[in-house]
Parts: C-alpha cells; structure tokens; sequence
C-alpha cells in the first residue's frame, strides 16, 4: 500500500525505469498488475445487459481462466507511445478486445462441439447452442459499442478489418477440416487469421491510442501479426508435447476434429510411405486408438515434426522482435520483447 | 429507356412530384426500383471473401427472397431529407443493414433448428451449423466494415447499438422460451428488440445520410421502431390465419418452440379454463396433434385473439405515421405511409 493509493490507478502506474529488467513473464504481469486489473473490472462492469442469461453466460466464459494477453499486449503497446493521462480509453479497448476473444470462443465452443475448454465444461454444454451463439452476438456487439464511444474512426476501421479477417479465418478452417494436400503456406495464412489477427489489432489499437506513427503503428500491428502467428503455431505444437504422457489427448481431439496442424503437415511431407499411411487413415476414419496415438506422437518426435513446428514458431518470434527496433529502448519495449519469448517458451 | 439511361442511377432517379400517390407497396416497389436495384447490386458484390464457403453461404441467404424492406426504408428516409448526390453512401449502408439482417436470419436458423426459411431449405441443413454461424459472423463483420468506410461515427453507433439490442432480444425471447406467465409488455419488449431495433436504425440512417436534423432523426427512429413492432406482430399473426388452412403449421412450429405470440398470450389470459388448459398441455409438451391445433385456432377466432393482435399491431402503425406529420408532404413521406399500411394488411 503506497501512499498514492486513492488516486486513479493510472496515477498509481509505475513510471518507466530504463534500468530495470522486464525478461519472464513474471515480471511483465507484475509490473502491469494495475493494468491489467483495471481491464479486468471493466470487462466484468459492462456486462450489464438487462437479460440475466447474458450476463451469466458472458461472465463464465470472461472469468474462466483466460490470460489477457490480447488486454496486456495493448495496455503495453498503448505504454510505449507514452500513453498516460487516457489510458481509461485503453482499458475500455482492451475489454473489447477481450470481449472479442470471449466472443469467438463460444462460437467455437459451438463448432467445434468442445469436450473441455479451459479445464471446465464449455459452455454450450452448460446452456446449450442457442444461448451460446446469442451470447457470442452480444459480446461481439458489445465489443464495437465500447469501441464506437472512444470516437475514433480509425480505431472502429482497425477492430472491424481484425473481426472480418477472424470469421474468415474461421471459415478457411472449416474448408480445409481433414485436408491432407494442405500446404504449410495455407495453415500459416488459418493461423494468420483467425488468431493472428485480434493480436495485431490489439498492439496497433495500442499505438493509436498513444498517438503513435503510421511507421510505429504499422510496426506495432506486424509485431502482434508475427507474434500471433507464433503464438497459435506453438499452442498446436505444445499441446502434444506436454500431452504425450495422457497418450496424445490433444493430438486425438485434433484429429478426430480433422484439425491439421504444422507438426501433422511435416510428418505427412516427411514420413516413409507406411508411416503416412498409418496418419492419413487415422485422419480419414477420424478416430484413432491410443496405440496409435502413441505411435505418432513417437513418429513426430522421430522425424523432427515438433521441433521442425517450434523453429518456425521462433522465427516469426524473431521476426515480431525486429519489428520493435525502432522505438527507444524502455521497460515497454522490453515486455513485449518478453510476451514474445514467452509465447514459444511455455505450455500455454 | 430514356435519355438520361448512361447516368450513375441515382442521377436517374424520379424527382419529386407531389401530385403522385404513392398507395399502395406496389407503387412504392417500382418508384424505388433503381434505388432497391442499386442496393441488390451491392449485396452481391461486397460478398467478395477469399473463401468460396463464405460466398457461396452468403449469396444464399441474401438471394433467397427477401423483400429488403430495411433498405428500402433506409433508402426512402434519405431520399426524404433530400438526399441527392452522396446516394451511393446510402446504398452502401442499406446493404450493410442487409447484411446484419442476413447474419441474424443465419444464426436464428441454428438457434431454432428451422425447417424451412422462405420455403428453401435453411442454410444449416445444407452446409451444417459450423459454416452457417461462421458465416452469420462474417456477414454482421462485413457489416461494420461497409459502415465503418463512411466515416461516421454517428453512423457506427447507430448500427452497433441496434446489433447489440438485437443481440439481447434474442436471448431475451430465449430466456421466455415456453413461460406461460410472459405479460403483453414483455412479448412486446422482445419484439422491439429483436426485430424494430434494426428497422429503427434503417429509418435512423437514413436520415442521418441526408443531413437531417436531430428531431427528423429520432422521429424516424421511432417510425421505424413503432412499425417494426408491428411487423412483427403481424407476421406473427397472419401467419396463423393464412396457415389455417394447411392445418395450423405455423402454429405448430411456434408451439413446438415454446415461442409465445401475442395471440396465444392474449387466449391464455381470456380463455375459459378447460380451454386454457388445451393450450398450456400442448406448449408444456411441445407438440400438438392436428385436431389440437384447429381447435386452438378455432378458439384464438372465437375469443378474438387475432383481432386483438392485430389492433396491437395497427395502434403501432398509427403512432409510426404520426411521427411523419412533422415532415412536409412528398412522395418519399407517402411512401413510408403506404409501406407502414402495408406491413398490417398483408400476409408477409
């Protein structure tokens, strides 16, 4: 407890130390722990429709364990143009974002019939389709009403652009569900869209706000794009590493789902003939047992399919970073640099 | 054909002439043909993803028969204050109004597992709930991205507010599902929600387009949301009285989904109670046989449940003309008379 304890928080926002050292991502939610927070109580205080059910709904999936890093990457980018007295606008954005995200994942819930998201049950299980596609309506409204209040045309234009390219994203997905001739090219263009997109707006909503650039802006939204590529390409890869002891949980739902991931391409492109044919059949029949589970995991591990996943992960991480190279060095700078190591650095 | 046939269309359009009457909806089709005609030509070009699923999804719904009565009286209500020269902004926004419309009609046919839309097959039946969800988002995504391009916020928050009303109408009718116990103003709040509010935005927009003040913009909004209402308690309840024939259907299927109508509201509150007791089995069980639902319909005729529903409708009608009386006398003023006329008189 500071002594500037009853001032807005913003106030209460640590002032940029150059000295000091923003490397895990410990410290980076540490130091925008206030940040944060504040998002955190805006997203829960604009859920106020006057019909129940949203509310109940929007709040289970908005307080069910998400991390907020499409929140945390504008509150920084916002930072970093030396963002101070509004930064109220940037808390009200960076709920919409979230809002966004939320909004998405009922949607998926929906598609994608999901067993388990976040450890809990989804929440189509809990209120079934209907209220699940309305919920996901109201938050993605809700998300362009926050939006609208800040004035900004441009801000509208960047959200809006990010949500067409996420339903498309959506929709190139479906359309290569179980497609075996996909080429690396066209996964990375799926990523690209449906996760990469809300994660560059989120960083150039920061720069608009902060009255960056265009130059700054513009590498602000390739940071969020090449990070955002990264982030889901090591979120498919990960999730077999650190699933192979419960007999590749994650790589069965992803085939059973005819979900094909980097690592699956590569072994499709490497494998020796009868090593091939044991994937694409278990992708066609979409079931797979878990010896053969088992047996693929081993067949990725062999013939360098994760590894192979994870460089190109780190190359777009490289990439992201490069892009950060024309702003001043400050602790901003260096979280972010930090939320990139992070997202190809951990199981997530 | 006349001379001035290589002009941009809205160059072509009538010009006033007050002696014109302008009755009946079939007049009111065809002096707004080139306007309507211009806005079809946008709907379909601005269906122009990278994604064929997407396109094809979406040229479906917008090409299966509506009417376009949003954008007619988007259209309508600019040409009333005087709109001219900027008309393709109006017909830009008229197709993003019928894009937010197509959207909805997308998510409501896997929310309510429809059988038939328009008498085509719904678009879930033929490309399942996966691509039809995804492509309700793109469309309401597109939407904003069409609105947004005008550069007014004004406009943005007309539409976001509307889609995020929409939004809770929906859940709200939901949540009221079966209940019995719903009250007149409750069926009514629905309605408003999720049916007048997008009608109400048209009208608003329009006027906004054409420079009109802000008295001229809120009693278009409210024309638009008094006859929205009445839309759709007409289509709620000529439905019953064409369907009579043919068994009951509609009334079936509105049964079957526990969707209470103001006729059926105003029945159970009147009906003596042995025949009470008929409706309130059939709704608790979701289903009725044939002979169950004549008899329902008999009685709706003999307490005059569908008179009464339809009065509701035409009160709603009165004060949406009466919020014209402010506007000086033109055709644009007696077209939206005669479309307001036509929404109670006709079996839509």
């Amino acid at each position: 407890m500071t002594s500037s304890e009853g001032l807005p928080y913003y106030h209460r926002m640590q002032i940029s130390r150059p000295g000091d050292a923003l490397g895990t991502m410990q410290e980076v939610w540490e130091y925008y722990r206030a940040d944060v927070q504040a998002v955190d109580i805006q997203i829960q205080k604009h859920v106020d429709s006057d019909v129940p059910l949203i509310n109940q709904v929007a709040l289970y999936i908005l307080t069910s364990g998400g991390k907020r890093i499409r929140p945390l990457l504008l509150m920084i980018a916002a930072r970093l143009g030396g963002y101070d007295d509004a930064a109220h606008h940037a808390v009200t954005l960076a709920s919409a974002v979230e809002y966004i995200h939320a909004a998405t994942l009922l949607h998926d819930d929906v598609l994608d019939e999901a067993a388990l998201r976040r450890g809990k049950d989804p929440a189509h299980a809990l209120w079934g389709n209907r209220a699940t596609i309305l919920v996901g309506d109201y938050l993605y409204t809700k998300a362009v009403c926050l939006a609208v209040q800040l004035g900004s045309i441009e801000v509208d234009s960047i959200l809006a652009h990010a949500c067409r390219i996420m339903a498309e994203g959506e929709a190139l997905q479906l359309l290569h569900c179980g497609d075996l001739g996909l080429t690396d090219e066209a996964y990375l263009k799926i990523v690209e869209c449906k996760t990469a997109a809300l994660l560059s707006a989120a960083c150039r909503l920061g720069g608009v706000l902060s009255g960056a650039s265009w130059e700054e802006k513009e590498a602000l939204g390739r940071f969020g794009r090449y990070l955002g590529i990264a982030y889901q390409v090591a979120d498919d890869t990960l999730d077999y590493v650190a699933d192979q002891g419960r007999l590749g949980k994650a790589l069965g739902k992803d085939l059973s789902e005819g979900k094909i991931t980097l690592p699956l391409l590569h072994l499709l492109r490497t494998a020796a003939a009868p090593d091939r044919q044991l994937v694409q059949t278990v992708i066609r029949e979409g079931q797979a047992s878990p010896a053969q589970l088992r047996e693929i995991l081993d067949l990725m591990q062999a013939y360098g399919s994760i590894v192979y996943a994870m460089d190109i992960a780190r190359q777009h991480i490289t990439i992201a970073q490069q892009n950060l190279d024309g702003f001043d060095p400050s602790p901003h700078r260096q979280a972010l640099v930090a939320v990139a190591e992070y997202v190809v650095s951990r199981d997530h």
